[in-house]
Formats: structure tokens, sequence, C-alpha cells
């Protein structure tokens, strides 16, 4: 792997050719692990005009074996620190003895008063802004990264069926959360890509809903949202079952509309498609069926090492996506005090001579009476 | 508890009284909390001259039910944005409006880019460093806080307790570690305080060790670091054991040595103790034993809304404790190879007239074998 990071900082270096000389500083965590690989908490990354490249970081002075210290290879070393030494503060260091003319900072990730302490020490360092450089590099993503979040899709997709064969009336949401990260791990996450969503009854449906100790009943609307983090990266699955043998009707016209919805969405994705098309083809379904109103600020985002991450696909986005960019498409409706529908997909925009939107997380979409 | 809220930003105006006049915009969710509530994830909180405050944030439209949005109760009103405004510029256009002289803003939290956006798009807004003055006033829990955290660690020794019941031999660190995750919120956690550590064999003793599919055997040092959530506050504990009948000669010597520094450094907790004399009393026992060298940064650090707050038991830290403070007590070595020991206790510092240091993570500390 040690090689794919050295390209990726090749890569933030030809960026530097075109903007003068000048050095970064890498603060943001997942940028960090991006061009570096795994580190400890809070280390931060010089990247060099030239290719000699230094992680600062408190790794373990008993050595925590899961995040290795770089040794040099590929233009990489590690410099451990005591422990009450700030690591933008030692890169800062080591930039100015290395007589640096500019570096490069992270302002949308380093405090007002980190970047304060190293102006002050080092009066000398003139500080410009990196922006979002790194993070531009990593909306696209290669193979490597596709494979993990293929794989991250996978651990989801099985943690998620073998919960449906279980019984599920009676069961609080708080434990189908927890049994839902627990067989994510043991088939191979590294943990979950964020705090899993399980919302039954009036629940169902809230986008951000944290599981309670309401127990799923029959008649209820279930809504699940989870996702494995698989080396380091997290794709997000969402579904939506109904308990007991006849959903209402008013339950299947909702599942209908919101589907039909995310169908729309899924189909606008192509290379070239605007940020905000996507989440209009969704918004459009659901504002005709009259849910307008109770729509969230957007119908997806990026995914990598955050779960979070741009493109956001939202009214106000701009730019337009590329291939090999994976995104989640997830709208949903909720109606106060009767519950609603969420529908989560992770998908990698491919070209349709490449075969079209490459879904990731391929449970089923149909409406499932459990 | 709305009031206790109320009283707490009552506290921070007093201190603004001296300060001059000043409206504090506070970001760090943690503070946020300790002001405000239960918010949602980014809100930021306007605590004004008067006492007329505002919470920001991106309430979910259709009404995430466990986080109400303030109704004006108590001095404290909350305004729902759209999804793409920042919070943090919706507050500065609120205090240019009300006509504040000063905005004293948390730059050991709020980024450059942001600092620079609310900078650069009210030009008459004069901002100001608000410091750690939230966090200051976070040091000394009020007995509702400390009866929060009281509720944490029983939560933490009943999980912990239930565990030292089962077969841990041929059990995953990874297995035992979602275990304990499972009955902390099975007792009625909101979650684990932190990633629960359980690291065994060569691995037992490693401070930030991350769970792996090593499995338990007879012989081993288990080493358990966990601790609940309750209503926001976290506790930590943490225990060796040793795995079968009768420990090594090596593993006695090595348990007894950290139980004495242990034991050291939580006799000298007491009002008026400086930080510093805490992390010294455990070093000294654990330098004299020869393992100096294999020490971490610090011997413990407070607890309360977040798990690593002030103040930090380190060798540089520079203050003296009081009552009614919540720290840890977690001396540990490990050595390479072999394995180590932790003792993690979460105590309340109290004078001798109120019985001295109160210890709130009551499972025993004897070398069990199990």
């Amino acid at each position: 792997m040690s090689e794919v990071h050295a390209a990726r900082r090749s890569r933030l270096r030809a960026r530097h050719a075109s903007t003068g000389p000048e050095t970064a500083l890498v603060s943001r965590p997942a940028n960090v692990r991006y061009l570096a690989g795994p580190a400890p908490a809070g280390a931060v990354l010089l990247v060099g005009e030239s290719g000699d490249d230094i992680l600062f970081g408190h790794w373990d002075p008993a050595g925590a074996p899961e995040v290795p210290r770089p040794a040099g290879d590929s233009g990489l070393r590690g410099v451990a620190l005591d422990g009450h030494v700030d690591p933008v503060v030692a890169a800062a260091a080591q930039a100015e003895r290395a007589g640096v003319a500019a570096l490069a900072v992270e302002e949308h990730h380093l405090t007002v008063a980190r970047h304060r302490a190293v102006a002050t020490e080092f009066p000398r360092l003139r500080l410009t802004d990196l922006g979002c450089a790194v993070e531009q590099q990593r909306l696209v993503k290669d193979e490597d990264e596709i494979a993990a979040l293929r794989s991250a899709a996978e651990i989801t997709d099985r943690a998620l069926g073998e919960l449906l064969e279980s019984i599920l009336v009676g069961r609080t949401e708080r434990h189908l959360a927890l049994e839902l990260e627990r067989r994510l791990v043991d088939h191979g996450a590294d943990g979950p890509a964020f705090p899993t969503s399980v919302a039954t009854g009036s629940h169902s449906g809230v986008a951000g809903h944290r599981p309670t100790d309401r127990r799923v009943e029959e008649g209820d609307f279930l809504t699940v949202r989870l996702g494995a983090r698989y080396r380091g990266y997290r794709c997000q699955i969402g579904r939506t079952f109904v308990i007991g043998t006849s959903p209402a009707t008013w339950q299947i016209e909702l599942y209908e509309v919101v589907f039909a919805a995310q169908r729309a969405a899924r189909e606008t994705l192509a290379p070239g498609a605007e940020y905000r098309a996507v989440d209009l083809a969704a918004r459009e379904v659901l504002t005709a069926a009259g849910h307008g109103a109770a729509l969230g600020p957007g119908t997806g985002h990026g995914v990598g090492l955050e779960i979070g991450e741009d493109p956001q696909l939202a009214p106000a986005a701009t730019g337009r996506l590329g291939p090999c960019v994976p995104v989640t498409v997830e709208p949903g409706v909720h109606l106060p005090g009767r519950g609603g529908v969420r529908i989560d997909d992770t998908l990698v925009v491919r070209s349709a001579a490449d075969g079209g939107p490459e879904l990731l997380t391929i449970t089923t979409k149909e409406l499932l009476a459990l």
C-alpha cells in the first residue's frame, strides 16, 4: 500500500508545481490517512517539495502494533513526538529548519488558536492556505478504494440480511442497532461507518434518528440505516420494512413514492451529471406527491474515508459527477406521528460504456413484510 | 434541567462582566451541551449580555424527538436553520443585528476558515477570543453532574462484573469489546464513553489498544478498559486480570508495582494538590521499579461531558485540584512482547472532611485469576 500513498502525495505535489514552491502541512485526519496510511490520532503530515515527506505523531512508546511508524520507505518517515508536543507545531518547526518558502495549511481544519501558535512561534514562515486540495483529490476513487468500499458494502448487506431472518417484534431499537453493529464486526468490519440508526413506528423515516427503547410492534414501519467501515472506507445502506403480513394502504403508497424518487435519482448518476440534478430528480417526485415540505437538505453525498464527504447532492451544490465517484442516494419522507420511509444506497458513478452506476449495496428494495 | 443550564450561562455572563461588554459565541459541542442541554450536531450558542440566549442549529424538519428545540423558557430559544447555513455565520449575523460591541469566539475550536468567513461577512463585528472560559467552568462539577458520573460508573461496574462471570478463554478481543458495549447499553448507558479496549497476551497493558482477532489464552494478562456514557457524562475504568489459576511470578510482580503506583496517585487526590504531583506519585513508584522509560505522557485526566477533559495529570501540567473535580487515575506498564498491566479508576476529589476522594468505579483491584 505504501506505493499507493506515495503516488497520492506525488499528485498533491504536482498541484504545488502550479501554485509555486510550497510545502503542505496536512492535518485533517482523513486527509492524513489518505496520503500516509493509518496513523495515530492527531498525526499530521508534511508533504515537501521534493518527496521527502514526514509524518509527525504520538506513537505509543510501547508501540500499538496496528499503526506502525513509517521507516522511510516510499519517501515517508515517521517522527514520534513527546505527549505534550502539538504535531502541527513540530511540523512547522521542521519546515522552518528546512527553509521552506511557504507552508500551506488546511485552514478549514486548523483552529484559529493553533494557526496563531504557529504564526507566532515561526514568524519567518509564510503561511498559506492549502484549501480543500486533498479533499478534491479524494473525490475520485482509485480501484483499491472502490474495492474497499465494495467489501464494506458486502459486509453491510450480510449483517442486514441476517437481521431480517430473526424475530423483530418486541425488540428495542437499541438492541437491534447493537446487534447490527456486532454482526458488522463479525463479518470483518473495522467497526460501524457511523452510528447505526434503527427507527420503528412513529420514529421511522427520521433522518438522524438515534435508537431508543421503543420496541418493534406489528404494523410498524421499521427503518434501518447502517454501514461497515472496512480498511477505513465507509459505505451506507438504508432500508424500510413493514412489520406484519399486510402493510396498510398509506404505507404502500408512501413506500412507492420514496422508491420512485430514489430510483429517479439513481438513474441520473452518470459522468457529467450535475450534483443538483441528482437531488432534483428525487425532489421532484416527492414534491409532486405532496412531500416537498418534509424533505431534508440533500439527497446524498460522497463516501470514502469519511461518511459525509464531497460531493453533496443538494439543491445549492455546484459541480458535476465524474467516473469512479461513490455516492449515496438516500431520499426519505417522515410523516410526524405516523412514521416514514428512507431508502439509501451506495453506488459508484460509471459511464454507460462501463455498465452505468455500480450498485454496491444490493439488498432488495422491494417492500418486505417481516 | 433547563434552570441548571440557565444558571451556567449566568456564570459565563458574570465572567463577561469582568472583561467588558461581550457576547459569547460557543461552538465546541461539549460546551454547547453544558450550557444549553442536548442540541443537534453542529449547533452553536449565542450567550448575550442580558440573558436572551439563542441556540442555532439544524433540527430535522420532521423533528428528532430526543432533541427538542428550546422554546424560550429559562431565557433560551432555538433557531432552526436551513441545511446549508453555517450556524456560526447565523449566530454572527444575529450578533451584528443586535449591535453587540464584541463577539467572543472559541478560537481553540473555530477553524481559520470559519473565523475568516465571519470576519469578512460582518466587518463591523469585533471578534475576540473566549478562550477556554467554558472548559474552565466545566472543570468543577455540580452534584447533578456527579450523580450522572456515578450512574455511569455503576453501569460500567455492572457490565464488567457480568463479563467476569463468563467464560473468556478462546474468545477474541473484538467480541469481548462488543459484548461489553452491549452490556453497557443493556444497563442503561447512552453508549460507550469511548471505544472499549480489550487487550490480551502481548497486547495487554498497551494504552490505546484497539481490539483485534487475538483470542484469550491460558496464562494471558487481560486488560479491559471501558466506560459508560450516561446523560452525556463519561466515566472510565480499567482492570487487568490473569487467565488461568496461577499467575506467573513476573505477572504478580508487575501487577503489584502498577497497583502500588495507582494507589500512591489516588492517595494524593485532595483539594489543593498539584496536578503534576498526582502524576509524580505514580511515576516515582514505576520509575523506582525500572519502568520509567515505558510510561505514557500522563497518569490521568478529568472526565465529564468529554472523556479526556481538563485537568491533565501530567509532568508539565500546572494547576491544583479543587473539590468536586472528577479525574481518572490510570497508570500502566507494557513490556514489549510479554504484556502489561493497566489499572484505571474514576474518582471525585473531595476534602478529608468530606471523606476524601470518592471512588466511583468500585470493581475490585485485587489481581483476579479468571
